[in-house]
């Protein structure tokens, strides 16, 4: 089974936010799978989706944190300054952090480990919703 | 075809291990594809998977240091610290290096380049076993 | 449908080159697909695939920038040097951009952003043509 489907995700802060939830909840079809794949790819380069901790909220506010800190806006090497001293560092954790993830799909659930969670990099001060492409494919 | 399977690594110092023989052999059915893609995903959130060289032990040492050097555990701002100073940059480790990847299969074989191999990253000091879920698909 | 081939990219400069209307041309099956999935994993240890922005070339000099000035090639701890000052950091940069990517083909065509594009990026000042396998999977 083929399954695909576009995700708008409602606009959030600078920083990282779990939404396996929201992505579950979205994608009903995920329960007529047995063993397949989830696909997620973001449609934008300022913005990325990676598994980490869906626990403690200090590990998101500490990434982002970590980024800030190493990923300046005001490098003297950067030439891509017109859309303001956020987007460079933006599109740099965009390709470190990536945009797509392939996720394994179970039991018509995301196989996840017991502290594992989605999350949404949100790296613009004003990134506005984001879209993304679901793609599913299993059995 | 579809299958999918949970594998156990063993527990592994703190830094980069090769592992594609071990997932190889731990897939027999691997050989039954003539096309397809294998897509391997850690259950955690502090170990990591990526491609790199499979020769030179040294780059797996140069990598592991220089993570060590650049994310460091007592940067001021983390808040995540309860439960020692590598489990930070842990987390960090595990969303950079990511913690999931696919892989081409061609005739019955990860279709790897000739300097490719398959490294965990174990990025705790005590990460203990390792858990990942490996999906097959292919024809 | 199940479609694998190899391809072959001609040498580049070092830094990051959009990728993405060569690699659509060189799959001409992607146009029978209505929905899947097109994977990409380059075959070397020193280059990566990312996904970020098509338009702005400023955006490709400010990320190589970036890479060049935070991994530099003579930390005192590397010991993996043999082949050169560019070659530690290549492999560094590999790891953390990827060398994999799976994209969304929807209607024949893969289904990126306004602003997304494919990059290879080119990690050693000499690194040659660059190989990389296409698999895509579909209906």
């Amino acid at each position: 089974m083929w399954h695909q489907q576009e995700l708008r995700l409602a606009p959030r802060s600078r920083g990282f936010h779990l939404i396996s939830d929201e992505v579950s909840e979205a994608l009903p079809r995920l329960g007529e799978l047995q063993v397949g794949l989830l696909h997620l790819q973001l449609l934008h380069t300022s913005a990325s989706l990676t598994l980490n901790e869906n626990a403690d909220p200090d590990v998101r506010h500490d990434l982002d944190a970590f980024l800030r800190d190493r990923i300046p806006g005001d490098l003297p090497y950067f030439r891509h300054t017109m859309e303001g001293p956020d987007d460079m560092p933006a599109h740099i954790a965009a390709s470190l952090m990536g945009t797509q993830v392939t996720l394994a799909v179970r039991h018509g659930r995301l196989a996840l480990g017991t502290w594992q969670g989605i999350w949404l990099g949100e790296h613009r001060d004003q990134g506005g919703a984001r879209r993304l492409i679901a793609t599913l494919n299993g059995e």
